[in-house]
């Protein structure tokens, strides 16, 4: 198998390439479970894993088998790509990308450290993290912290092209992972809290050009809408963005796109979400705010919308709606359906249809979220209680036990979908906040939030996470597993019968898929906020995780905060998490003993 | 036994002590195999363990058990101590110092980090490492980079005393491990590249007030020599030392003291060794500049020297004499002796009587040496080959493939000695190095180098390094294993008939006592230059080691030097390894499966 993928890759090198290939290729890597072809595993964004040496019954023999430093400190959010024998670690800023050869516990066989200016770490909201590389047609894409991205050779690691996607100067730069689509690279963009206009960017994988882009807010020529794009099964209408804005806000507007992307070849769409509309302070800007806070599918060739879906109109939370969405065919009500599945910040659970945008489900997937009681299935909007309106108050107005706060009930932490079981395996937070938006002018480039707040365990809990198992069709958790902290870690499915997960103490912890029992526990160096991923190499299923403690959660071990208010929050909830662990970026591979 | 110890250390805390009570209580402890109670693991300086359950049979089922990242890159030389249930784990600068939880997968109990000025950084030679910590009487005794000697109250983290053990503003640092004696604290200085006067410093552990100073070089009542101090047998006279200096030139000159330290209690005699004169160009400091590169016996209660002995007089290579003194109990040419076994850094392994300091072997443990062709077993001097003499071309010639390099054929890494085998275990350099001394001077906190060199393996071999095993009574090599770096990792002996330690690469490796066959290896996150030591808790033996590559050898990657005339010449020869590891302190636990 090592073999022939190698000499795939080196005929995807060696020869001239067209998009047709690249996407071939990356359609039947994706299939080869003894690889990790994509940050997303794979363009469902199932996170599971065919192999299945590793079982509930010998998980518990499970060990490190080799590890690495990748050298650098703060938070390791995504995971490596495996490829062939070769392995692609990436770290935070300053975005080193490793090749390790498998075959030789991990050795080095290239490194490359792109040259950034340090004063984007500032501009940077939640920890200096990156989410992952991507590869396609011999080449590793990486977006820089300072929104270059850049194509590797993926056989030596030298520039084959770069481009700049954004300006750190006007506080856009990148965290997200990019994801290759035919011959495109996806990348899209940080900067939220620093009034960026959010957009997703194709280039072609060839030359870097540009193929399309496709911003969240702004008029229908820049967000690529046509008479036929659609919301809750209706055609938005012309300028349905800017309708929804005052003046000229969307173009300081937010929306910013720094979550996974997936994408469903039969179909011909990409998925991804929006965030938070800028500024925080929901009272400088009237309106839904669209299309902040929604779920777009777009057109692969095009990147015109066919369809989007708006969870949170006229946020007033922050909760961010890119989290990732999740593509798998499943019984809805009863009713085989195209399902698109994702776990929003704001607390809900929704289940789409991927192909029309129609709503079927949307329910809490933690039972303490208080902010809104419902979603109205016929316009898709949430029913906010007045309580924890954050805008009913006015300005200086400090709203209290708003569940869930700012990061969400989830955030970037992908979750996992098991086909065997029909479940997902979501990793959560479970924490509430006091929030008070107040007056805030724009500067580019520099901080525009608008609100301070502060976080904590919901009143009655001490627990700051849940893992859980959800039943998409019915909007149900099957079962949760209560976490000492948020669980900031990505989830694996493997067809053994277990879910993996990382938590902040740093322990990779692995579960009985059905009932969530505890199979295994490893402490690693650090905290993790890395995603679990597996391979087989020689014969053998490895797992796979970085830690490496920080992102929002972190931030406070991160970047060496103190005071509860810093760190947009984080740092007084899980003020207790330097007890049990200390920054540092390793790779822990692990294999079950002989 | 956790429970007793618990006991045993509350009591020790809670009562008033005795300087009597602190001694006997690390006599008891250092004979308690579950325990690592000083930095060296005992006073003979073994780093021998009676623990046996992993074996030569069963040490390929060992396992990482747990793991901790320090949050410090940079090298990560020394070890844990293990006391009760409590894990004491240092960094590098800025010199943390953690207690972990060993019931609790290594969970922080607490976290002392001191406040130090950036700027003791450049004025570490050789990477900013620390060797450990040592502990007594309820109390953790840390050396700061900065020369700030603190106890710490071992239960709390919180400091009891502190005081300045010298001036960074001097060229005075701490990179050693204090290791306590009695009702006193001994902790040497470093600093023999920016001209300082080495001495040891011994504290009262009660208050830190001095106990007594002595110098290794300057008058007899600076370096504490009296009318009975010896050596090779015969009373050195007055100003011993004054007398080998050309007029005031030894109050810059030299002779640090940042080794480990050994005790003798039946003989109430300490033992260490002192570094090169500075500066290291010897056309400007004619003489024998003694004291620097000698081995001290001292009076535990007093300091005064009972005997020393010089290893490389006027040395011309850098050969600093700091090593570790092992006292064992070992047949020398077939009489039964109380040897001291000292392997320098200038190639030669010294076999002495710890008692009376008559030289019994010296012969080279790397056959490759050359500076010298033996030493005169009358006159205690080497017999030095005029090629490799760096005096004789004068200064601003260039000296060609000198073997050993001035790193050593050990430097700071120390061996381990089995009572079971009575051989030695020695973790080695296979360096030679062309040296050019130039003219310098002095000006202070400045360095004081006066010499350029390059490293390289020696002509024909590829290796640079050799784990070794060594007949300290014939003065032999037993068994020697290549390894393709030197090997900067301190050894460990067992009772199970396993020797452990670590290589540059990152590898942990076991291998047998007898024949030197590997019989296990893992790779850490990184680099080993720290110690392996071991312990036993809740019933099971464990093996713990620092891997964060530095230190001399890795200080081109751990300062990120470039040229190969950077890193007092430890650039050019070790840059292939950052091919095999990257920077990151991390401790790993191993057991066996269960």
């Amino acid at each position: 198998m090592y073999l022939k993928r190698a000499l795939l890759v080196a005929a995807a090198v060696a020869l001239p390439t067209s998009g047709v290939l690249a996407n071939e290729e990356l359609m039947k890597m994706e299939k080869n479970p003894n690889e990790w072809v994509m940050p997303t595993g794979d363009y469902a964004n199932h996170r599971y894993s065919t192999l299945k040496q590793i079982t509930k019954d010998n998980v518990k023999n499970l060990h490190p088998v080799w590890t690495f430093s990748t050298g650098v400190l703060r938070g390791h959010e995504g995971a490596p790509l495996v490829i062939g024998n070769m392995m692609y670690v990436h770290t935070p800023f300053p975005n080193i990308v490793y090749a390790l050869d498998l075959n030789k516990n991990g050795q080095i066989v290239w490194k490359y450290e792109p040259r950034q200016d340090p004063s984007v770490i500032p501009v940077m909201c939640c920890d200096t993290v990156n989410r992952g590389v991507a590869f396609a047609d011999g080449k590793i894409f990486l977006a820089q912290a300072d929104a270059t991205l850049v194509a590797l050779d993926a056989k030596t690691g030298k520039e084959v092209w770069k481009v700049k996607n954004g300006d750190p100067k006007k506080g856009e730069t990148n965290t997200s992972a990019p994801q290759v689509v035919k011959d495109k690279v996806l990348v899209g963009i940080s900067g939220g809290e620093f009034g960026v206009q959010g957009r997703m960017t194709a280039y072609n994988i060839k030359d870097g050009s540009v193929a399309w882009k496709a911003y969240s807010v702004g008029p229908d020529d820049q967000i690529l809408f046509d008479s036929k794009t659609t919301s809750m099964g209706k055609p938005v209408g012309k300028d349905s963005s800017l309708a929804t804005w005052q003046g000229d806000q969307w173009k300081i507007g937010g929306g910013a796109t720094w979550g996974w992307i997936s994408y469903d070849p039969q179909l011909n769409l990409v998925y991804y979400g929006s965030g938070n509309p800028s500024t925080w302070n929901p009272v400088q800007r009237p309106g839904d705010n669209k299309w902040s806070m929604t779920i777009f599918a777009r057109n692969a060739d095009t990147g015109v919308a066919k369809w989007v879906y708006q969870m949170t109109p006229h946020d007033e939370w922050d909760y961010d709606g890119i989290n990732e969405m999740i593509l798998a065919d499943i019984p809805v009500k009863g009713k085989e359906t195209k399902a698109l599945v994702h776990f929003d910040r704001n607390g809900f659970g929704y289940t789409l249809n991927r192909d029309n945008g129609e709503l079927l489900v949307a329910e809490k997937y933690d039972p303490k979220v208080n902010w809104a009681t419902h979603v109205d299935m016929k316009t898709g909007r949430p029913e906010v209680v007045k309580q924890y309106s954050t805008q009913a108050g006015g300005e200086d107005h400090n709203s209290q036990n708003i569940c869930p706060a700012a990061l969400g009930s989830k955030d970037q932490q992908p979750a996992a979908y098991s086909p065997t079981t029909h479940l997902f395996y979501v990793p959560t937070n479970h924490v509430c906040m006091d929030y008070e938006p107040f007056k805030v002018s724009y500067t580019a480039g520099q901080p525009y939030v608008g609100a301070t707040l502060s976080m904590y365990p919901p009143k009655g809990d001490s627990n700051l996470g849940n893992f859980i198992a959800w039943d998409a069709g019915q909007g149900k958790i099957v079962w949760s597993d209560p976490e000492p902290f948020s669980v900031w870690s990505g989830a694996l499915a493997t067809a053994g019968g277990v879910v993996f997960y990382g938590t902040l103490e740093g322990y990779l912890k692995a579960v009985d898929m059905q009932t969530g029992k505890e199979l295994y526990r490893f402490k690693t160096p650090s905290g993790i906020i890395g995603n679990v991923m597996t391979y087989e190499h020689g014969g053998k299923q490895y797992i796979a995780v970085l830690s490496g403690v920080g992102g929002w959660a972190g931030i406070g071990m991160a970047a060496g905060l103190t005071k509860d208010t810093d760190g947009l929050g984080a740092v007084g909830a899980y003020k207790a998490l330097s007890s049990y662990t200390q920054l540092g970026g390793v790779l822990t591979v692990f294999g079950l003993s002989n």
